[in-house]
């Protein structure tokens, strides 16, 4: 398993694929003001499918719109994601707030309840300002447009400095262009409990409710699955998979996983590199271990380490704390056959220190992403993880503002 | 299950147990000129226990004391500990500088070298100046007196602010005073990876090594394994427990249990208390859970939550981060059930939040310590953790310095 792509180039608002239609609002649930209501629109249906948090205390929209993808039996006419409040942690209200929600965009667009999905992204334990939400819909829905995926991936940042947006294109086996286009929203956490991360993935291709989501689980499993800011798994993380069918199917089935893995490979980086005090990413690839489960423990068991995090934010080539971090994972290790390398130079093999010099190692610690490479040599188990130096900034931010 | 005990007022210097006898030098190992090898002797042997790390890069000297304590079934003449360098990940070379270490404490105490336990604590990866210690052994070994612990428990310290030490006293089974006094040092990190935590007990009871082994494991689960710096375990951690009989059986074995608890217990929490960057501590407490695993599974997710951790420090009452870290943890969970408390004030309930002023609240996480309770409601599961507030100072003393 590797990365499923290189950090993408800046991609300035790509194209919905056809059959969507995308609009925000400012409903005032910011006080900035800021869009924080965001809609997608399939107006001849979608095939869709999710995944949502394991989190036990998930939000009153998680479970709205599990149960509603559940009695749709995999399709959807419209999601719409609200930033600035998680409505969750709040009750019986807080249920009622989500269905009230559901049933306004219902009204809006004119489809079954059970064809919407909803979310909501911001502070936990705060009531959503309903009334001022429901009020918005018809709005936003009659501003939904085709072309430009922007105004949904503006509408759902909470934190965010950008908008994240990532496209790809594959042949459909009818000569229509298949597009793939993705939009998340990151973990910037200025206000506390921001820690949400939402994607909506788009496309065009036509597919079954079950493939969809077997391809959506293939991809969020080499995407947000190996990523963290810092460790804490939010009450509303989901990640919605739209495919409205208006270009066909796909040629070549693996192609368009491909591009969906790339997508969604693209956005979870985007979310890493925007995360809140970013200053410099963390790469960590294992290869050689006994097996993909261990090689996947060490390789998120490196990357979370607060050790390693505050070495990588100095520019420090701490070897020792990537091994103490290996070695605390619970991962079959020989410390004999283990080799650490760090940008390409190694650092430790054969149970000791490797001959490096000093600036070259810290060079590999100075890049804009330290890669980090454990080579176990027990096995074929390979897997990577990607996370962020842990900086002041960081706890400043999360330290700092109140609730 | 409780905290072994409040949080003990300054101890100064108190007495080792009969049979003992310590010292401290400054062997070189430090460019400061600071004590770096600390020396505890039992002239008449002692009965030995030890918990060693689990990780798989365990230091050398770990795996030769882990090894000698088998030899001897038990048994010790002298533990030696030096500060300053970890003598991990150093290869053959480093195993071979411990056995060094443990032939030159054996010639200079007059007893088998299996009859010697060792440990360093420091930087990972850098060899020993062996010569400096072998050379300094006769001189700490005469060095050593009677009364004070004091100087083993300054001559371990890297970046301590403060030497560690408890005492506790129970009464003999003969009529004499059984003393049980122990010295730590703590996890502060101004050079990288002076992660190690080291902790040694005297007692002057007499026990079995198996006795002492059951008793070492029973206080050092209540102690050092519910305390968490920053979730690196170190590849040095042990903790010795040495008994010289020489007071005598105790009368009540479950007292002379109580009192390795209780200063197992304040150790720990004075090693929480000096971690690099402490502002303020952090004690999670939970009850009603399903099970104790449950319960331990709770607080320690809590209490290492780094969200959590940053709300602590901003004095933050912050519970909507303490329910999403309680529901990600993977225990059994009712929303419905749940009730969360800091400092005694109730924050949330029923699934929602309390109705409790921001002021009330401010002030329980505006304390010296945070105390936060979850109730499950679900079973008889209790369990704690201590941590700390996660500050802005621990990231730049782990990023800022180098290797």
């Amino acid at each position: 398993m590797t990365i499923a792509s290189p950090a993408p180039a800046a991609i300035v608002a790509p194209p919905l694929p056809r059959g969507f239609t995308a609009a925000c609002v400012s409903s005032g649930i910011k006080a900035s003001g800021a869009p924080d209501l965001a809609m997608l629109r399939c107006p001849n249906g979608a095939v869709a499918a999710a995944m949502f948090t394991t989190n036990r205390f998930a939000a009153a929209p998680v479970l709205a719109s599990r149960r509603n993808l559940r009695d749709s039996r995999g399709h959807c006419s419209a999601l719409v994601v609200n930033s600035g409040c998680a409505n969750a942690a709040t009750g019986p209200e807080g249920a009622a707030d989500a269905e009230a929600m559901i049933d306004a965009v219902a009204a809006a667009c004119d489809c079954t309840p059970a064809a919407v999905l909803v979310n909501s992204t911001g502070i936990i334990g705060k009531r959503l300002p309903i009334d001022r939400v429901t009020g918005a819909m018809p709005a936003l829905a009659n501003a939904c447009a085709e072309g430009a995926c922007e105004p949904f991936a503006r509408g759902i940042m909470t934190t965010d400095t950008r908008p994240k947006m990532s496209t790809r294109t594959v042949a459909g086996s009818g000569g229509a262009e298949i597009r793939v286009t993705g939009m998340a929203k990151g973990a910037g956490m200025i206000h506390p409990n921001m820690a949400t991360t939402i994607a909506a993935v788009t496309t065009d291709a036509e597919v079954t409710p079950a493939e969809l989501d077997g391809m959506l689980r293939h991809a969020v499993e080499r995407s947000f699955h190996r990523i963290s800011i810092d460790g804490d798994t939010s009450t509303n993380d989901s990640v919605f998979c739209l495919a409205s069918g208006a270009a066909g199917p796909a040629k070549d089935r693996a192609a368009l996983q491909k591009a969906l893995d790339e997508v969604l490979g693209d956005l979870a980086r985007m979310v890493v590199q925007d995360g809140e005090g970013f200053t410099r990413g963390l790469e960590v690839h294992v290869r050689g271990a006994a097996n993909d489960a261990d090689a996947l423990l060490i390789a998120r068991t490196v990357a979370t380490s607060t050790l390693v995090r505050c070495a990588v934010t100095g520019g420090d080539p701490n070897w020792g704390r990537i091994v103490a971090a290996a070695g605390r994972s619970g991962a079959k290790i020989d410390p004999e056959l283990l080799i650490v390398k760090a940008g390409g130079v190694t650092l430790f093999q054969q149970g000791a220190p490797a001959a490096v010099e000093k600036t070259v190692a810290e060079r590999a610690f100075s890049q804009d992403s330290v890669v980090i490479e454990l080579d176990l040599g027990l096995g074929g188990g390979r897997d990577f993880f990607l996370s962020s130096g842990l900086t002041e900034d960081y706890v400043r931010l999360n330290a700092d503002y109140s609730t």
